[in-house]
């Protein structure tokens, strides 16, 4: 079946074995080996890259698990603001949209932008408009509210701290990100990458990340690669982390695993960010570094069981993800 | 007064000798050339390179000749919606705002966001909120609106056309880009790039170009780089410009120049895009590549007369820019 692979992660952070209980990882480990075996099912008959990734990012802002879409965190106002983007390796374009919170799903209309707009960058209104015109679903902004989420930003605002994630925990070095993303390849050769997010809980209005920025968060080329990431936005910004990864293996000749280990094991911290990132590149490997004690990270080659992890050490379903 | 130096552009375009008047002609150069006199006396006088740039840009964005501040071009919708952005090569540290309408110097918010909070994007109301919290001044939205860009969106919407620039040609592949930006490097030695726009006339509301976005329309990295670049956003974006530059000099040993020109007279013509961009590495070498009729610009090394140019073939003021 060549060498047709997808990998989908729900974000880097303070994961460790002690903060989940068996039935919060049983959770993740089950939502998470769902969503990538469907993207497996999608490329093994034949689905584009782009179609399998924009589904299975659907599907993580669809589970309440993970902060994109429905579980999205409440910016300081107790609002979301929620950012997605999505680029085709084949083509080089691209959409997104930034600081939307009445379209349903934040990545069908990345990918109506790339799709049916000029543009790549749609931001607030002129995006969902955009996107109920283009026939998306419309949902009031509650519908993205948990209670779990709204009791995330009442800690935070008791700390008057911003958290970028959704655990408990506060910004520190080691925090759990809120981002998801998805990266594949599909038989015909052709690589697609996207990612969401919710944001940082407690956040300045208008605060945008590396999620919904090409190169940043999200980067695809046929050429060499592509990449999701999730971490310490504004870091992931000034690196330009996803496309340094591709630069790295495109002007300097790293291989993926160097370029990526580079990018997120040595620039990311160097300017203080942590945090994670998936990729393949066109001959099928596969890289998902991270800084992080864990990122919620599953792949699954077409024939192939899926593999899921968590932690560090990886765990169960079929091994190390 | 070793390498220190200053460039400047006010957009990259269809700008033949036969479309302006000698009156219109001299405008652009007195103003390009008292605008980069002042970036070089900044220098001059041991500022940084991070003062310089921004300081050139809060002067493009209050001369209503160009697009970004006062003279910027109307959205769709018949408002104005503007985006800047800053990043300091030193510490690669950057601010940028977004669809905003209320701060008179966009690229004074960014450098605010730079300076005083600890994210690198704001957009909206968020950004409004946050500069005004500084204590920047806020304009009511007619502020920046002008009878010549009112007219210019009275023709596009008549020939049901978006225009990306400020002059009154419809949207081809050779039209005005309505951006300024300034790159400089210091007697320290460090570098700064600084970009801002009024975007594009008739534009969809929400829509977002490179300007903003560290690493397409503006990037700077003490170890290789300064760029400020313009022309068509969306490919700018898809293809990283600004950052590309800097990763062909620092991976593949590319020398400014010849970085440059693979950028913006290859890979941006591949993916259907054009315009140019100014740049500055850390020797002090400059580059204003561009693959449009024109592009308005200027430079001014510590201890030279200044250099200002618009057509291809340069114009007076002391000579080829």
């Amino acid at each position: 079946m060549g060498k047709a692979v997808i990998a989908i992660h729900g974000g880097a952070g303070a994961i460790a074995r002690s903060r989940l209980s068996p039935e919060q990882e049983r959770a993740y480990v089950d939502a998470l080996s769902a969503i990538v075996t469907c993207g497996q099912a999608l490329l093994a008959g034949g689905g584009s890259a782009l179609d399998a990734v924009t589904e299975a990012v659907r599907q993580l802002e669809a589970c309440p698990l993970f902060n994109a879409g429905v579980g999205s965190v409440f910016t300081h106002q107790g609002r979301h603001e929620l950012d997605a983007c999505i680029m085709d390796g084949r083509t080089l374009e691209a959409g997104a949209v930034a600081g939307v919170s009445r379209i349903r799903y934040p990545i069908l209309a990345a990918r109506a932008v790339l799709e049916s707009s000029p543009h790549l960058l749609l931001i607030g209104e002129g995006a969902e408009t955009f996107a109920f015109l283009q026939g998306l679903e419309a949902v009031e902004p509650a519908f993205f509210s948990t209670p779990a989420r709204r009791a995330q930003l009442e800690r935070a605002q008791a700390a008057q701290q911003t958290l970028l994630d959704h655990d408990g925990a506060p910004l520190d070095s080691d925090r759990k990100f809120g981002t998801v993303g998805a990266v594949a390849l599909d038989l015909a050769g052709n690589l697609a990458a996207a990612t969401s997010t919710g944001g940082m809980t407690n956040k300045l209005a208008g605060r945008v990340g590396d999620s919904p920025i090409v190169g940043a968060g999200c980067y695809a080329n046929n050429a060499n690669v592509a990449v999701s990431c999730t971490g310490t936005g504004e870091v992931f910004m000034r690196t330009l982390a996803a496309y340094d990864i591709a630069a790295l293996m495109e002007y300097a000749g790293l291989s993926l695993q160097e370029a990526s280990e580079r990018v997120i094991g040595e620039k990311i911290p160097v300017l203080g960010g942590s945090g994670g990132a998936i990729a393949i590149d066109r001959e099928g490997n596969l890289a998902m570094p991270f800084t992080t004690e864990g990122m919620y990270r599953a792949s699954a080659r077409v024939g192939d069981a899926p593999s899921v992890g968590i932690y560090r050490e990886g765990c169960g379903e079929g091994g190390h993800g």
